[in-house]
């Protein structure tokens, strides 16, 4: 029935559209109503959409089953695809990116552990296992897998709520695991299931201010081993860290900490701004913290200064991943708690790992699926968590180094990163591009000097002093305060920047979950706020054009007298309808108020120019109904500008159309315009 | 800083306009960048768009402060207005319509009562003191206040899964109050705080589901006292209602009961047609269900059927409300209970009334200030709960005749009452429009009515068969399944039908809550949706004019070879910048792919439409570099036409206009195209 409506009503409009009587006068269009697609179809092509937009299938059209297979096979395991054209001159790259960043990424591993409260060798297992798996299924060719700063935090803090550490270490290490498995899966199964959508829904300026918050509150915890005290608050608020700071200032801090802590964090700091001045030296900062790992090793060993009080790490666990996979908690109270807290890591993580691949893949411009890359992310923290690993991702900490050297010969991705990246500092996925990386076989090679560390070297690291550990750590983490980027968000959105410091300060002054609890309620706020609120515009006309624009942007565009032009600026739901139309009266009041004033003509017409609104629902019918009843009462005539092709075919089902008549709904609004024309005095 | 950059630019602008060589020469406008608003009026306006769209304090402008205080007390209360002009005749208008709701309310309001699981006393209290107050402070002419059944039915409901009313009926009813005081805190903080807009989240489309669902669920919790049924569930959900209907058909049902029932529905149903073909009588079925009382009451005293097993009410307690502010949960268990359900019931409640006000408010074209309702609303509902009444709102059953009578002379509303009200039925608040209401009075007489009701009349109930009252109820609400609505969403909206028949089978497999949490589901997915997926499109030229449209809408638009031009439908932020992004890149691929098969122009340019992208965020920008990188990589030239005053604006403050380049910034699509033309072969 509708199909034979849309058919009779463009036979209709054909027939009204009559011949031009000159070449002067303008030949005018009436709006056309596509051609109607059937419900399978319509159904189809909105789930495509909405969940296949990058028509992953597509290589598969066409193709033999056998070539199906191979094609799908090497889908899932990219490695077979680059594996083919391998070579030794790559892989003379992918070592040297490998070992460069084992080397940044072995005392990092040891200082996360601890943000998670976990012994340092959990950071290393992290460090071996997901690497491995994700160079088989992963498809970014740039990043580099590992645990992350903010990751380990947010997971150290939401367990530390359920079960001790310090007491229960079992139940935690248990309880870690299991966060992981479940993180795992989320990520995979958003990745089956086509969600990755749902992680756009945090927004950049939410994730500037978390990462910001969170790199401070990690810096904050490391005033423990940096002043070495010893009674610290387990807890992550500036207020009670400070408190535990300074109560404990007159007997609690050691000096000897202090001097060795200090030293070092000014050589690294040295360092990365000799690797930023000399785009050459990149190695220098990525090897400097192994350096004074060895070099504060050897002192502390040399002078026994453990004996004054300085903490050590004392211990590593020798040998590689033990099998975890017994110790999941699949039943009892703790299913349920690692389950919500493996869903919120999981989804942090992927934030990070997807804003990087995307970054890099822009850069050399390849393509990357985001839903196959969270598939591999799931699978390898899945496999992970069997394997004594806790949640590994991608790493973020990069900005500084890729802006200022990879971007040298693409200045037009300068804004690109100093805006997607939350982060600043070295990285390791900075470093791996850099270091002139070819393959995801750099993750190889890290991962296996992770395990010839783990198998031999860890007990060399008994003396390291925790003091370097933590300034490592502040080193990496101070760059992901990233002033720059707010200061643009502050000039380009405040609402934006609300956001951004809104997820800032609970973090800071809350806890991490608060934090992200913000940045995600704001980030939705913001959403909901956009569809209930739309922008409507008054049009007028720009001299010597038929375009009719904003006459708040061009105040040179005047208003045809008799006529008022409102062009509504999104889709017409059933969250702004009653808004829209609200707005459009109130418009109209105001107008009619001002022609009052002037002695103008009354106004006779009202156009809405439509070219905007690109879809409307049922709430939206009925609110132009309404305001087509209110406008009728005023002896005002309804006139639709430009509705596009799924308006149009819904003003004809509901019969909206005919209610304000066919020859009412203009192509343009300057064809609405001058259908008005003849029946008042018009002096444009 | 960023203004001064918007002043260059439009000087900039201005210099490069140049003069028109010829008349014949198209005057190439370039687009400006408005005035800079001040942060604080950027701001200011923002909050005063989004929370006082309707300008509440209009009338306030400009007056001395004495008129300011007469002008807000008559705001809080709208008596004060419309009292001054109050007359003899209005009176009579008033009097009629009460006298004629109080014939209708008093059956049902002993129904919905029980509804709620409460003494039918308690549904006669909150018809008494809520239309008082709200006869205060109310600004509706036309709604009718009372206890109305869905929400009755949702009470009732969500309570009984706390307490049970049949062993803890003192508990119960306390639970109950303190539920009422919450619902009337949570409308009149919703209407101070101007938040007012959120009920249009739940859409129109849920609402048509929920409604339909409830009336079914409803009628079906009639059978009980239709069939005399004695154990009956507790549980509402279709299947366990119809277990305990068929497993008492045997030996559970009562033959006198079924006809009393059923004869008087029959009459009902037939008084209910009269009404609707005769539009004079329209006081038939509103006095039918009074009359059906009498008579009834009447057959029992006289056959004592009641000594048969016919159910009768028995016992309603004489007297006035008696006051309940001590009955309240302050503290406890319960207190959190009570705010849970009493915010979930004072939302649904206000849905109701909202639209029912709205509806008639737009029929007489006089504007109601939704917020200052939910004022009225919730302080009705707070001293309501503080004298024995339960959550009491406006009714919304009323559609069929509203439709039918009044409508007549405003077919263009047709669909305006079609569309919004999930309702049908008889209602008291279409039988006060009627019955020609000119005022809130008529809420007072109807509340005297009442009144006298429970001081002297209550006894005569004593023999009224349960019977009568669940045919009542089942009349009552048999419309409110909307089949037409039903059918006229499935024709204009294939996903809105989807959260229909959701919220609709929601209610009746599961329960009231879920069908309810169905629909706010469904309502926010359709929300998500929508910002996350929005529309493109690939514009063409209309031939013999300058307009750009849709080629999939205007099969006769024709491409412009080596041009592609693309048209983003929505603000560009952060939860779809990626998204557009892409979309853009795969046109861009699909059109290369075509023009490589038929050896035509390679694409040189690349024109983003973006008259529709009202707002753009820091992701939003970030999304448009990474595009023009990858179109640079391609050698294709990125050209903006038509941003908006908003979107200029953030594009000069990242600089990003300055990186692709002002002059590719155009008014038109047509002028950005002429501005490619010289540099390609442009064959059209």
């Amino acid at each position: 029935m509708r199909g034979e409506e849309g058919n009779s009503a463009e036979e209709n409009l054909e027939t009204k559209e009559g011949t031009p009587s000159s070449e002067d006068e303008r030949y005018i269009h009436k709006v056309s109503v596509p051609p109607k697609q059937k419900l399978f179809q319509e159904i189809k092509s909105g789930v495509k959409e909405t969940f296949f937009p990058d028509d992953p299938l597509r290589s598969f059209k066409d193709q033999t089953n056998r070539r199906k297979f191979i094609l799908g096979t090497r889908a899932v395991f990219p490695i077979l695809e680059w594996g083919r054209d391998y070579n030794i001159s790559k892989f003379r790259g992918d070592v040297i990116a490998g070992l460069t960043i084992a080397s940044l990424c072995i005392p990092q591993d040891i200082g996360y552990a601890k943000l998670a409260n976990l012994p340092p060798e959990y950071g290393l297992y992290s460090s071996f296992v997901p690497p491995l798996i994700y160079a088989l299924m992963g498809s970014s060719r740039d990043i580099a897998i590992g645990p992350v700063a903010v990751v380990s935090l947010l997971l150290g803090a939401m367990l530390q709520a359920e079960i001790d550490s310090a007491t229960n270490a079992e139940e935690y290490r248990r309880l870690i695991f299991t966060a992981t498995f479940f993180a795992g899966i989320t990520q995979a199964t958003l990745g089956v299931l086509r969600l990755g959508f749902l992680i756009d829904f945090l927004s950049h300026a939410a994730i500037v201010g978390f990462m910001g918050g969170a790199a401070i509150t990690i810096a904050l915890q490391q005033l423990k081993g940096f002043l070495g005290i010893k009674n610290f608050t387990k807890k992550t608020d500036i207020i009670s860290v400070m408190q535990s700071v300074f109560g404990t200032m007159q007997h609690g801090w050691n000096w000897q900490t202090i001097v060795i802590a200090a030293t070092f964090l000014c050589f690294l700091l040295f360092a990365k701004f000799t690797g930023k001045r000399n785009k050459k030296l990149f190695w220098v900062p990525a090897i400097a913290p192994l350096i004074s790992v060895v070099l504060s090793t050897l002192l502390v060993y040399l002078t026994r200064a453990d004996k004054q009080g300085v903490a050590i790490v004392k211990h590593i666990k020798r040998g590689i991943n033990p099998p975890s996979v017994k110790e999941l908690y699949f039943s009892g109270q703790y299913l349920l708690k690692g389950l919500k807290i493996g869903v919120v890591a999981g989804m942090v993580a992927l934030t990070e790992a997807v804003a990087i691949g995307r970054t890099f893949a822009a850069m050399k411009d390849y393509q990357i699926d985001g839903n196959k890359e969270m598939v591999a992310m799931g699978v390898m923290n899945v496999v992970g968590s069997m394997t004594s690993c806790y949640v590994a991702t991608g790493e973020k900490e990069r900005k500084k180094q890729t802006k200022d050297n990879v971007l040298e010969q693409e200045p037009h991705c300068q804004m690109i990163v100093s805006l997607s990246l939350a982060a600043g500092s070295f990285s390791r996925s900075a470093v791996n591009y850099m270091a002139g990386c070819q393959t995801a076989v750099s993750n190889i090679v890290m991962s296996l000097v992770v395990v010839l560390t783990l198998a031999f070297i860890t007990p060399l690291f008994k003396y390291t002093p925790n003091a370097i550990l933590s300034a490592i750590i502040i080193n990496a983490v101070i760059n992901l305060v990233d002033l720059h980027a707010a200061k643009l968000i502050w000039k380009i959105d405040k609402f934006d920047f609300v956001a951004c410091m809104g997820a800032f300060l609970g973090v800071i002054f809350f806890s991490v979950e608060m934090g992200l609890l913000i940045a995600v309620s704001i980030s939705f706020a913001k959403i909901l706020l956009q569809v209930t609120r739309p922008r409507t515009a008054l049009l007028g006309k720009i001299p010597r054009t038929t375009v009719y624009r904003n006459i708040h942007q061009y105040p040179e565009a005047t208003k045809v007298p008799g006529v008022l032009i409102v062009r509504v600026d999104s889709a017409i739901y059933f969250s702004n309808s009653n808004y829209i139309k609200e707005r459009i009266l109130r418009w109209l009041v105001d107008e009619e108020e001002l022609t009052k004033e002037s002695y103008q003509n009354k106004i006779q017409f009202l156009i809405v120019e439509m070219s905007p609104v690109t879809d409307i629902d049922t709430s939206g019918i009925h609110a132009l109904e309404e305001l087509n009843g209110s406008l009728k009462k005023r002896e005002i005539q309804l006139i639709l500008a430009n509705p596009g092709p799924v308006v149009i075919h819904k003003l004809h089902a509901s019969e909206f159309a005919d209610l304000i008549g066919q020859d009412h709904i203009f192509l343009t609004v300057a064809d609405a315009v001058s259908s008005c024309s003849p029946k008042i005095m018009n002096d444009v």
